[in-house]
């Protein structure tokens, strides 16, 4: 059966912009744990816009197969496009999706997302498509892609809307009376490829693109955070990992939880290598509800397990369940949530108390 | 044969706001058939950096498979990035590209591409991935990708660098000695489907964007002209049409060129149909050396039937050689080429010509 989607809402890019609001109120005004006369106050902006230096996009990393004199495609690449603010600060923010780049540059609601939010906020801010996803699906093996029924059913439990379809959690940050902002939410998805195979693939294009644009926080989401991981074992570059509700961990050998290797790991990897991650400030962050959900309770108990093993070896991780932080609701995405300034914020504050936000230039 | 792609440049992204330093000595200041003393003056700029008001993303159109009350899935939309700028002006550009969005965004070399340009002039700017492509790749439909070793080679002749490989036109407008801008060139690509299927599937959720966003000025290459003549049938929210390079046209019943439909039409419609057309501005516009290359010649004649057929009923379309305009050496993908600035400042004077520059609010 074929629908024609609703119709649509008027505008919605017409709403105010909330992340220069929320700059004043949330950050500099509410959140008493930044620490406002620290040297890396933020650039001061000249009106409510942000302004832009320098913005673009490009392809890195990647294979050429073939004879580059003769018969060639270059392939296996990723796609990154970024935006530089004026009076930057010193390292990148990477966002790395799981379902769709969407996520990271509009709320459902169509308010600001992360994109614009730590642009604001003076961050260069990298989204970025891995090889053979989105705007780089031009990958050196075939792939296929089928429809099914039952995705958005299966996204609603999955992103954590509800245990089951459609009952919503109650108090849950999502607009659910907005068929603009569903209608958002379950077209946020493009092809993507749960495989060890795509995790080694991908991380090897962002390390790439690590080496290329100095030190990078990567910021991801859902599979995205197993990736990271692996990039931050091929660059130094990375040099911070905050991952909303991380599913795949890396273990050193013999240290892991012994299921066999999944689409989202684990992966062990030599001891040596597992160090290169306790040298990095990391962050697993959590949204509301996970108790409530067959799902997720095993998965935060790994997250948990993971940071204390990463400690352990003396490393910096830690576990952050937003509960814990006051903020409730937050589903599998909580930085397109209703309340994602406040996440936001959260993210603010571990860059600062790491030493992250520092400005490019001395004033 | 696998190879790894070359050492990249250093950091392509520091380089200078070409876009700002053109605002000021092209369009202002070399152009002189652009009337700067008319009331539709640029917004003013407090640096050399845009400002953008709000910006984001969101999935237009599309359709739903299956019964949303227990099993669904959301598909066949387009997705959409839009920036719109401090003091924008009324009009919309929409950017629709044949290859990859990239090429919108950036120029080869990493110099502003369009979206920034137009950005910075003022224009609230739309980036486009249509239904099935890039980051809409979430289809109602299955479908597959192939890697094919030669298509480097194929775009090479394709995008008009040369008659063949590696023989580069003499003066082309591409930094042919830059290994980042060929590396670049060649992973500017994803999978598109061109079909006339494709084309409706693509114009249909297209117009959907168009009614929701307002009076647009379509901007494509290649493939996407057709795409967006079949739009322009659809949404008279579609108010001109600049075709960098277009390969295909839509005809009335029984005037077109009666060559059996291929990947790029032709396609006829009733008259009254295609009088839609008549009543928007519309520019084909063309690089150099099109007469040496066996592709294009009959395209471009093509396209010259096609500007005086629409005229003959009373349209308003155009075909503009560059090189008639004292621009030489431009490839297939004009507004990536190294003067995309030059090329820039002829569709400023295309929109200041036709009322298409209008601030959005009186000053």
């Amino acid at each position: 059966m074929l629908q024609q989607s609703g119709s649509l809402s008027a505008c919605r890019r017409c709403l105010p912009a909330i992340a220069a609001t929320a700059f004043v109120s949330g950050l500099l005004g509410g959140c008493d744990s930044v620490d406002d006369s620290a040297s890396d106050s933020p650039p001061e902006y000249t009106g409510s816009a942000m302004r832009i230096e320098k913005q673009g996009a490009f392809a890195i990393g990647g294979r050429v197969l073939g004879d580059p004199a003769t018969s060639s495609l270059h392939c296996d690449h990723g796609v990154v496009e970024y935006q530089i603010p004026a009076e930057p600060r010193a390292v990148n923010l990477l966002m790395w999706h799981s379902a769709s780049a969407v996520a990271w540059q509009s709320r459902w609601d169509g308010g600001d997302g992360f994109q614009s939010i730590f642009v604001y906020r003076g961050f260069p801010v990298y989204v970025w498509d891995g090889p053979r996803v989105g705007r780089a699906n031009w990958g050196c093996v075939a792939t296929d892609y089928a429809p099914a029924e039952g995705r958005d059913q299966a996204n609603f439990t999955a992103w954590r809307f509800g245990t089951t379809y459609p009952n919503w959690f109650e108090g849950v940050q999502f607009p659910k009376d907005d068929p603009w902002a569903w209608n958002q939410a379950m077209r946020a998805r493009y092809q993507e490829f749960d495989t060890i195979e795509n995790a080694q693939l991908e991380s090897d294009a962002a390390a790439v693109l690590a080496d290329e644009i100095g030190p990078t926080v990567a910021l991801t989401n859902s599979a995205g955070g197993l990736r990271a991981l692996l990039t931050a074992m091929k660059s130094d570059k990375i040099v911070a990992i905050v991952a909303y509700e991380n599913v795949g961990y890396v273990y050193p050998q013999g240290e892991g939880p012994g299921t066999p290797p999944g689409p989202f790991g684990p992966i062990e990897v030599p001891l040596e290598e597992f160090q290169k991650l306790t040298r990095i400030p990391m962050q697993m962050v959590w949204g509301d509800n996970t108790d409530k959900s067959d799902r997720y309770r095993p998965t935060v108990e790994e997250s948990r397990r993971f940071v204390e093993l990463v400690n352990a070896h003396g490393g910096k991780a830690e576990l952050l369940m937003l509960p814990d932080e006051g903020l409730t609701g937050n589903t599998h995405i909580p930085f397109a949530d209703l309340n994602n300034v406040s996440v936001a914020d959260l993210l603010s504050e571990f860059l600062n108390k790491n030493g992250l936000d520092a400005p490019a230039h001395a004033p």
